[in-house]
C-alpha cells in the first residue's frame, strides 16, 4: 500500500444528493458506488487509505431504491468536502459525474451546516413583493427586444409597458454592451423612461438590465446599473458562472433583486445525464442568490413539461433554512390568453415573463398590457 | 405593426455556427429557421422590424445539409451581435436553443474580427514546452489525490512525482480549501517539493494548483500561486465560468499556463442537446485560454468514444488565427500500460494525465513514474 492508515477530525456532519440512475438494479447500484469514489477521492478504491478517508471522505449510498424508470440513490458527503465554498459544493454534487451517462442530480438535501455558507436571494417573494409594492397577485414581467433596436427606441417601449402597467422590465438576454444599444445609454434611458412613467402611474415598475458579461465588465455594469437607476438585475449565470451571480446578490452595495435567466444551461436538463429542473432551476439557482428562476413554460415554443415546470416552482419554496423562496418566472412564448389557465397551475405565486407575446395581442401596446394586468387582478 | 422599417450600418462580417439538428428534414429545416430567430432577437417572425434587423440581425442559413443521422445547418450571424465579449458570443453560438433538444453546436467558422477580441492561449504547445523543456516527447501529467491527504503528505506525494520524471503534477480538482489540505498552505508545500526535487534532477518540472474557487477567491488564489511558486493553474471553467478563465488567462502578472478540468461540464456531450467534444473541448476551450484540455480518455472508467476523444485533439489544433494549439490531455481512468496504444492514436502532440494508475503499476511510486517516463521516451 501507497497510503498508512490515517485518522483526523471531521464534523460527522453530512449533506445528502438526490441521484436518479438510468439503468437496471445491478447496473445503478455499481453507478451509485462509483459515484460515492468519483465525486471525493476520485481514486481505485483499493487504494484508498484506510481510517478517515475510507469511512467518512468517500461518498456513502444512505438509500438505494427503484423508481418506475431507474433507481434512486441517496448519497452523503461530509460537510468539509465542499470547503465551503460554492464552486466546491457543485464539484462534490456533479464535477466529474457530469461526464458519466445516466446520472441526474434530482435533489439536494443541505443541512444549515452548508446552507448557512450562503447568504441566498436577499430579497426573495417577499422582499420583492414590497419593492413592487404588489402584495398579493401574480408579477407582470415583460423583456425589452428585439435584438437591433436603439437604446432610444428600447426606452420607448419600457416607457410604454410601464405605463401599461407592467412590474417588472427586463432587457432581452441578448442585450449586452453592442454597440447599436450600449450597455450605458441604454439602461440611463430605460431607467429614466420607467421612472417617468411611474410618476405618471404612481406604480413602482422596475427596469433590469442585463449585467451578464465578461468577469470584470459584470461587477461594473451592476454598480453603474444601481447608479443609474435600475430596480433589478438579469444575469444568466450559464454564461457568467453560477458563482457570479452569487456574488453580484451578495453585494451590499448593489443591493438589487436578481433575475436569473435560464440561457446555456439547457443542456444539464434535457436527456438523462444531467440535473433536475426543480434542482437546478429551483434550489440551486435560489443557493446561488437569484429572487427570480426564469424558465420556458411548457406549451411554448420549448420543451418543458407541465410537470417539470411545476416542479420548479416547487423548487422555488420548497424549505431550505433561511434561503428565501423566489418567483418560478415561465416564460419562452407565454400568450397573454394563456393567463387564466396558467393561473390555475401556478397560483399568485408567480411572474409572467411576456415577452413577444405582448406584441401579438393588438396593435396598441399599453391597451396590451392593461389587458395582461386585467387578467391577473382576480387575485 | 409595431415597429417602422429601419436601417443603420453594420460591417456585413458574419461568424458562422454549424448546428447538428437531430431530426427530420421537414422539422430539421423549421429547427434552423427557429435558430435564426431564437438567437438573435428572440421575437415573432411576422413582428420583426423590416430593414436591417430582419435583413442582417436575424440569423441565416447558410448552408444546410444531409448526416447520416441528422442534417447540419450553417448558420451565420453579424459579428456585432457577439458584441466584442465573450459571454456574448456564446450567447448567440448556443444561449437559449441549450434548452430546444435535438440541437448540438458542432464547429465554430470565426473570422479574425470576431478571434482578434480573445487573447487565447498564453502559452500553446510551444509556450508550454518551453517551460518544460520537453522538446518532442508527450507531456507527462499526474495528479494529487486523493482527498483528504494533508498538505505535507501531498507535497511528498509532489516531491516523489517529481523525482520520478513526472512534468507536470496538479491538484485534483477536488482539492479547494478544505480544512485538511488549506490551500496556501499545501501550495506553499508542493511547489517547495517540486522545486526541490528539480534542483535534484535538473527537470523542469511544475506543480499546478487548483484554483477553481468562488468568483474574488478566483484571482486572489491565482496571484498566491505565482507568489508561491506555483508552474501553472488548473481550473474548471464549468464551475467558475468559462469567461473567469479566459480572465485568468489574460492576466499579464499571473502569465501562468492554465490546464483547463472538464468538471460539470459533461452534460454538455452527452446526448444529442448540446455543444460537441470538439467544439466544447477543442474550439471553446482555446477560445477561452486554456493552454491544455482535459478530457476522460475512452476506455478508461468514462464513456467518451475514441473517435470523441481523436475529435478534441482536432479540435486543440485547427487553425483559428493566431489562437495558438493547446495540448489535448487524455485522462479519466488511464493505465501506464496502453500507453504504446495511446502513441499511436495521439502521436507526441498530447499530454498524458494518469492519476490512481500510476500507484496500480507498483509498489514503488517513483520507479512507477520512471516506467511511465521511459515509455514516452520513444520520440
Amino acid at each position: 500500500m501507497h497510503f498508512k492508515e490515517k485518522y483526523f477530525e471531521l464534523s460527522g456532519i453530512r449533506f445528502k444528493v438526490n441521484y436518479k440512475l438510468y439503468a437496471d438494479e445491478a447496473k445503478a447500484l455499481e453507478m451509485a458506488k462509483d459515484i460515492c469514489l468519483e465525486q471525493t477521492v476520485e481514486f481505485p478504491e483499493d487504494l484508498v487509505p484506510e481510517g478517515t478517508i475510507k469511512n467518512s471522505i468517500v461518498g456513502k449510498i444512505d438509500e438505494f431504491k427503484k423508481l418506475d424508470d431507474g433507481y434512486l440513490a441517496t448519497i452523503s458527503y461530509t460537510v468539509e468536502s465542499a470547503g465551503n465554498e460554492f464552486t466546491q459544493l457543485l464539484n462534490v454534487v456533479f464535477g466529474n459525474i457530469s461526464i458519466k451517462p445516466g446520472i441526474r442530480v434530482e435533489s439536494l438535501d443541505l443541512p444549515v451546516e452548508i446552507l448557512n455558507n450562503f447568504k441566498g436571494p436577499r430579497f426573495g417573494r417577499d422582499g420583492l413583493r414590497k419593492l413592487l409594492n404588489v402584495p398579493k397577485r401574480p408579477i407582470l414581467f415583460t423583456a425589452l427586444k428585439p435584438m437591433g433596436l436603439s437604446s432610444e427606441e428600447l426606452a420607448d417601449l419600457a416607457y410604454k409597458f410601464a405605463l401599461g402597467g407592467i412590474d417588472v422590465i427586463k432587457d432581452d438576454h441578448g442585450l449586452a454592451n453592442q454597440d447599436f444599444c450600449q450597455y450605458e445609454k441604454r439602461v440611463k434611458l430605460c431607467a429614466e423612461a420607467v421612472k417617468k412613467a411611474n410618476q405618471e402611474t404612481g406604480y413602482n415598475c422596475i427596469y433590469v438590465p442585463n449585467i451578464t458579461a465578461p468577469y470584470d465588465e459584470v461587477l461594473k455594469r451592476a454598480r453603474l446599473a444601481k447608479e443609474l437607476g435600475a430596480g433589478g438585475l438579469l444575469i444568466a449565470p450559464g454564461l457568467t458562472g453560477l458563482d457570479t451571480m452569487r456574488r453580484i446578490a451578495d453585494d451590499d452595495e448593489i443591493a438589487l433583486p436578481i433575475f436569473s435567466h435560464p440561457a446555456f444551461l439547457g443542456s444539464y436538463v434535457l436527456g438523462n445525464s444531467g440535473i433536475s429542473h426543480y434542482a437546478l432551476f429551483g434550489q440551486i439557482t435560489r443557493l446561488a442568490g437569484a429572487d427570480a428562476t426564469i424558465y420556458p413554460n411548457y406549451g411554448g415554443r420549448f420543451s418543458f413539461s407541465k410537470d417539470e415546470c411545476i416542479s420548479i416552482a416547487k423548487g422555488s419554496e420548497v424549505p431550505m433554512g433561511h434561503v428565501k423562496s423566489i418567483f418560478p418566472c415561465p416564460a419562452g412564448g407565454m400568450s397573454i390568453d394563456r393567463i387564466p389557465e396558467l393561473l390555475e397551475v401556478y397560483g399568485n405565486e408567480v411572474a409572467f415573463l411576456v415577452g413577444g407575446g405582448l406584441f401579438k395581442h393588438g396593435p396598441n401596446l399599453i391597451e396590451n398590457c392593461k389587458y395582461f394586468r386585467k387578467l391577473v387582478e382576480v387575485f
